[in-house]
Formats: C-alpha cells, structure tokens, sequence
C-alpha cells in the first residue's frame, strides 16, 4: 500500500528520518507492505518541493547541506514550490495514494505548541494521517486533536515525543488491553541527566553544560532542557494521553536544575543518594518536574548519562518499567517510522467497536 | 465475537484468569467486542468439566476449594467428563464459536515441558488458537509449534512466560516494527531476586529461604527457581523467539545460588556492587544463566524484591529496557488476558503480505 509523505520540518530528526526509511525500505514493503514514498518536504527556512513522483530523501540531505536550499528538488510541473507546511498539506491532499501522511518534525515552541498544532490541524481536515515527533500537539491539544483524528477517522500518532523511539503510547494502545494508568514517574530528559550524571562525578554546571554543547548533547540554547521545559512538555503529553488531564506544559509545577545542583548532586552522592530530574504525575493531580534526590535502590537512581526511563502506575499490573539506555536521533527518527508502522496496520483492520485505533 | 476457552490446568493462575475475566468482561465488550465464554475447565487431579452454555470460572473456583472436584459443573447431557487436557480439547474442537482458545496454565516441566507441548500440539491441529503461561512451550518447542500455528492461520501467544504481564513478546510483535533483537540480559526470577535482596541485607540463605516459602513467594520445592532452571526456561523461550536460536533450556549454561551466595552477596555490596541472577543471551551464542556481580550504577542492579527487569539490545534502537516492579499471580493472568485481546485482534484484520501476526 502506496503512502505519500509530506515531510514538514527538515532538520536533524527529518533527515536521519528520510535516511532510516530508504534503509528499512525491503523490511517495510516485505513485512507490512508499506511503501512510503516521499512527495514533499518544506523548511522553515531552506524553501519547500513537491515531486509528486517522489523525491529521495537521502539526496534532499546531501543537496540542503550542499546548497542550503531545497528549491531544486522541486517539479516545476507541479505548480509554485511550497512556502509553508499548510502549502505543502494541501498540495498533498490532493494524491490519490491510499494513505497521506503528514510527518511533523518541527521543533518545539514551549509557548503554545505553534505552528505545530496548526500544522496538525490542517493535515486532519484535509484528510492526511499525522505523525509528529514534536511534543507540542499532544502537550497542547491532545484531547481536541484526538478528538478531530477520530471523527474523521485518521491517525493522529507522536511515539517520539517522550522517549524517542521507545513505545510508551504504542505500548499502552497496543499490548495493554483494558490496563488503566493511574500515574507516571520518570526520568526523560537526557540531556539534564547528562548533566547531572557529570555534577555527581564532580564537575561543575557550566563546564559540563558547555562540553555537552560542544559534543552536541545540549543544544545552543539549553535552556528548553536545563530550565526542565523539555521534561514539562513531556509530562503533559503523558497525562493528557494515558489520564485524559486536558493540561499544557505550562500547567506542569516545574523548577530545572543550574549552578547550585552541583553541591546538590554531590552531596547526595555522598549520602548514598543520586539527584536526578524527575517528571511525575498521577491521575487527577497536576505533574511536577524537579530536581529530586532519590535513593540509590530507585530503578531511575539508576540511569547515567542519556538513559531515560519511565514508570508506569496501572490498576491491573502495578509498575511497569520503559526505557532506554542509549538514546540519540535515529532512535527519535524510528519512532515516526513505527507510527507510519501503526497507520498501516490500522488501515487493515476494521475500526474495533467503540474505539478509534 | 464469542471466544469460548478450555482451561487446561486450573491452579493460583488458571483460577485468578477466571476471576480476571469475569472482573474485566464489560471493558472487553466495550472496547474489543470480546465475549468470552469458559466452556471446559480440566485439571490433573480434580477432575474436568464440560458445559457448552459456559462456566462460571469464579463460582468454579470455589467449588473447587469446598469439594476438591469440578465434576458437580460438569453437563451431563454434554457426554462424559473430560479427564486429560486432550480429552478438553476435543470437546471444545465441535464449539462453533468465532474463536475457540486453550488457554493452558499447566506447571513447568524442566525435563521436556511436557505435557503443555503436546497440548499445545494438539489444539492446533483442532484448530484451536492457543495462549500458554507455561515457559515450556516456547522453551522447548518454539519453532515447530510457531510453524504449525501459522500455517494453520491460528495464533501460538505466550506473554506470561517471562515477565507475568509485562508485554515482552507483544512488545516486539506489535511495537517494534522491523527492528531486530541482537541480544537480552535481565533479572527474570522474582524468588531469587528476593532472596539474593535478603542476603545482601544480612540475612542467611536457609532462612531466607524458608521465610520465603512461609510467606508463599517461593515454592515448597523451590530448586526450580534457586538451581536457575525457570530463569534458563525464560532464557531459551527469549533466545527462540526473538532470536531464531531453536534451543531447549538444557542448552542454556546455567548456574543458581545458593548458601554460598550469602558472603558472595554481602561481598559485592561492600564493594558498591549487587549479585543479581542475570540472564543472558545474543543472536548466534550459547544463553547463560547465573549469579553476577553488577555495578551499583547497572540498572539491573538496583531491582530489588521480585522486581524484574529486561534490556533488550537491538540494532535500530540500541537498548530497550522493559521491566515490572510489582510482579504476582494478577500480573501473569493478565498476560493470559493481553494474549487472547491479541487474538481477538488478528481475527479482525487481515494477514500482513508475508507475516502471520
């Protein structure tokens, strides 16, 4: 089964994405009969195409890095070149594949999720799947987008906006039948973790904060991580999707850790604790994210580095772990490719009874 | 749709199955339109019964506590009891029931995990979907019965196997498309756990053993558990099915703990170590078994009790860990649960192009 992709945002995540799918292509046709195919990508800010014969992703890489500019991809048969990702939703609106996808790689805006959500919301009224690996659809509008998804019967996934390509809403929809969520705890911010895991070995904030910057762990701007904005993001989508809050980041009790958490972190090292950034909530509360100090014996005392790892609280099988040792963009990329998984196997089977797939 | 099962075994996890699915119907109805109907209940040494209107499984097992037969829930205009599983499944085999399901919970047996690999045989050759708590099937048999299963279009489920129910198997078929497993490591015992837990706080193996027994964690005959044979049968299941290895646990190097273990123990954490019983395997080599000493900073090293554990190491997504906190007879029925909503899933979508699901 054909499905057409609109690539919208083009940065790291997009690339290794359009890298992962021509290198899992056999598996994918093979195994699900899934055959992506690539028709259109736009960028904030290196221009848009649309090839509605397909566009290889992996060239669309090397050609941005070489010329900065993906205005040479595009057909000029085709009509103007998408400016916008609503240009390019409805330029692919109008393909006859059986399945057109929007894949959302934005980057988060903590503000108000945008233009993220709007890009979303133009994708499902115009009849396109959407796969994002951007937090801020389901931290901002989980309930009206799932709402939209499922009137108009099409998929509105983001398994990489927790814990990249680790399944935490696939596991839950898809192997916890009749499982209610009563709460979440856990760490799921590597790059703070990082941080914190160099502060208890002894090193100083701004030191280890400016080495992970240049060893590309932090971002420039660290402050979405360090400021714990990341990890609220997170916490709301965990509570809007598994317990239905209805919140968004800014509703999240939140602190992050600076300078001061390197005595913080030492001292519980010495104390046979480990400080790390936890992010929690429990049905009916608001989630919280701080720096924390746990006992030694806590599974998430345990994750160094760029581990990230959540608890799940449920009624019928008490705490399940989930997570990650090693985490990094192919991971993150892999989750929209399992989402794109998703779609195609909920296109194969009915609409179960009540319930939106 | 109507699921009618036939109960083969009806011990702690046959019975707390039955009180599961009586507690949980409405949520199958609602969300899967999964009816599920107890026809045959047989045990080994309290007798069967047979009642194609259905059996109360909840009532069942209070009969069963007062009079130590299940032969007063038998319809005798359905002919005679049945008094060996296959007898059960012949039974069941004429129900016209959509989906007809063995749902087998007898006990491990280490030597040839027989009788549960002949029962499981036969279902499948009566055109019974099959779900097994018991590690032996998929210990020692894994791939002839996965064949048998997909040729006859019937599903060969197991999630209680290795980690009660936390999804392990469900986890890699429905969440983790093409991603291959390269190897495992894990703490899969919870009464070893346990007891390893009780060494390294000072306390001797006989008694903490004994406590143990006393307190109904661990078997009467607990050499099962503390000589590694139910952690080399999880091994192998693992090793078989995410890994192709077609081994037995006879193959499975393996070593259990014992009142050597106490100093061993008390050792390691002197030294900011844990003995953990870890289990182990890759893709091409021999699993093993046995008592490790493991950093205090390994994640595996800070599950204490029954809690378990399991890294998954993959080639997309580096390592996944997948673990359960509480574990207990409502967690391993669950599994039981998980497997037959699995099947009821299969029954509405369509076979993938070249998978069996």
């Amino acid at each position: 089964m054909r499905a057409d992709l609109v690539l919208v945002g083009f940065g790291n995540v997009g690339r290794r994405f359009a890298g992962l799918v021509s290198e899992v292509r056999p598996r994918l046709l093979d195994e699900w009969d899934l055959d992506c195919r690539i028709t259109c990508i736009v960028t904030r800010r290196h221009g848009g195409a649309f090839r509605p014969s397909g566009i290889d992703g992996v060239r669309a890489a090397d050609i941005l890095e070489e010329t900065e500019s993906l205005e040479g991809l595009h057909d000029p048969a085709a009509g103007a070149a998408p400016r916008t990702g609503f240009d390019a939703i409805r330029l692919v609106a109008d393909s006859t594949a059986p399945l057109r996808v929007l894949v959302e790689t934005t980057t988060l805006n903590v503000h108000d999720g945008q233009p993220a959500v709007d890009h979303v919301r133009a994708a499902l009224s115009a009849g396109l799947n959407v796969v994002t690996a951007n937090k801020g659809p389901a931290a901002f509008a989980y309930r009206e987008l799932h709402a939209k998804a499922g009137a108009a019967g099409l998929s509105f996934l983001f398994e990489g906006a927790v814990m990249d390509g680790i399944p935490v809403f696939n596991l839950v929809r898809e192997t916890l039948p009749a499982v209610n969520v009563l709460g979440f705890r856990g760490v799921v911010n590597a790059t703070t973790n990082h941080i914190l895991t160099a502060l208890e070995d002894g090193e100083e904030f701004g030191p280890a904060l400016r080495r992970m910057q240049a060893e590309g762990i932090a971002e420039a701007d660290a402050s979405l991580d360090v400021d714990g904005w990341d990890a609220a993001a997170k916490a709301a989508a965990l509570a809007n999707v598994l317990m239905d809050a209805g919140i968004t980041p800014h509703t999240v009790s939140r602190a992050g850790i600076g300078p001061q958490s390197a005595a913080q972190a030492r001292r519980a090292r010495e104390c046979g604790r480990r400080l790390r950034l936890v992010a929690e909530g429990r049905r009916g509360a608001i989630p919280a994210v701080g720096p924390t100090e746990l006992p030694e014996d806590d599974l998430l005392a345990g994750l160094r580095g760029t581990a990230n790892a959540l608890v799940l609280e449920t009624d019928l099988l008490g705490r399940i772990v989930v997570g990650q040792l090693d985490s990094g963009l192919t991971q993150t990329a892999y989750a929209v490719l399992s989402d794109l998984v998703a779609i195609r196997r909920a296109a194969r089977r009915e609409a179960p009874a009540r319930r939106t797939p």
